[in-house]
């Protein structure tokens, strides 16, 4: 299995801290030493890091945690290979393009009777099943909404709708995000917590760092995160149930079926 | 106008004396001041950094300058934007996918009268006359090819004629790539130099750097770069005409239509 980290802030924050606890759960406080890979939007435009190597001793992956890249839209992933060998190639977050807009995607889970599974034009290059099942989602999505509707909440909603087809095959945890809106998708393992004033301190899991958000923020600034396992032990992270979803838009719930965010 | 930069090798090769040199003319020793761009396929996967900031500041380059990415097919590019603002997305090289591989493309010059050209379902993310038209070649050979020919020299014979046009609508000169060949073609400013055995040594135009290849490689070693303009000045450059395309695999020239390779 693999763990996945998402952001979504309504001002360009840096994920440095907690990057830096997932990337300890890649090879040294978890298994997850296949591989990891980021991609941090700007505007519409993304910049991807991801390396095979485990995320805890990758010289990219130091670079990565040390250099606080700002962004409203993060997608993390580190990896514990099940389907697919450990190379590039299968390195999560895949991006593709629909509608002139960037897509990006990580996985969580493992899933079978998967293969019959139409991905149209959208080609998968390596051999996971996640990047397959990527490609199907892209591919009924660009199906069904050939230009890009008015109404996102509908498109959520429908990407939703193919999820739970997901789960039902298996394990199918996700992370989806065109820059502007960051989606959660539960099949068992995701948290959510939103950090926004009045800001307080925040310890890692993994690590013997603290952070002081009230000086590294403005009191506007609303931040949410989004992971399999908590990253911090002294905040209070939401658990997703199976099947909920969860859309962010600058931090913010766009549009949910979670029970406790509506 | 850019500035563009590849390689082709038969062995997993370091870019870093040559991308040295590229980097300095990103508004150093030359004008390409609205961003840089490098591609390094590692089997069908790929990596890419980026970042709209000139290249002679930038982080993410001195780390990628430093850091050995050893790759047998390299594309890198420093942008002088003219069409489309200074910004991530607009930053080569781009890449999509058709047939379950990443083809990767940087444009050098500017174009006229290709707001009409169809693209298909590969919509540009970005404003520049550069994505615009790598996504109608990839529609044009995703049209025309359904799926792989067995004939890849038939497939660069058809991108080379696409190019033709492109060549008529402005100054065209392009480097693409599946992460297997690497194909240039030149409208007007494109050199190319294979070193091979007997190696020697070679000095930077743009610094006081000499390498030693000599000591650097194995004698079966074979290496081919590709540039705006020659990058050291004690070897031998040669310069492709307008309307030449050459495809090089492994560092060899696969397919051509320039005189003195054929």
């Amino acid at each position: 299995m693999c763990e996945l980290l998402g952001m979504s802030a309504n001002v360009p924050t840096d994920i440095c801290f907690s990057f830096s606890g997932l990337l300890l759960r890649g090879g040294k406080t978890g298994p997850h030493s296949d591989g990891w890979g980021i991609v941090f939007y700007e505007g519409k435009g993304f910049r991807t890091f991801k390396d095979p190597a485990p995320s805890c001793d990758s010289s990219i992956a130091e670079w990565v945690q040390n250099y606080p890249i700002k962004s409203c839209s993060v997608i993390s992933h580190i990896r514990k290979a099940n389907r697919g060998e450990v190379s590039l190639v299968n390195t999560h977050p895949f991006t593709r393009e629909i509608w002139g807009r960037y897509w990006s995607y990580a996985h969580n889970g493992q899933l079978s009777d998967y293969a019959h599974l139409n991905t149209g034009h959208f080609k998968p290059v390596g051999e996971t099943d996640s990047e397959k099942v990527f490609c199907w989602l892209l591919h009924e999505i660009a199906q069904h909404y050939p230009e890009q509707p008015d109404d996102m909440k509908e498109i959520f909603q429908f990407i939703a709708s193919r999820c739970d087809t997901l789960r039902h095959k298996g394990v199918f945890n996700m992370l989806f995000s065109d820059g502007e809106y960051v989606m959660a998708y539960c099949s068992n393992n995701l948290y959510w917590i939103t950090r926004k004033a009045p800001f307080g301190k925040a310890s890692l899991i993994d690590d013997d760092i603290t952070i002081d958000f009230h000086k590294e923020t403005q009191p506007t600034d609303l931040v949410t995160l989004i992971a399999t396992a908590p990253l911090t032990h002294n905040e209070i992270w939401h658990k997703m149930q199976p099947g909920e979803y969860c859309v962010f838009h600058l931090g913010k719930a766009f549009i949910t079926n979670c029970e406790n965010l509506e």
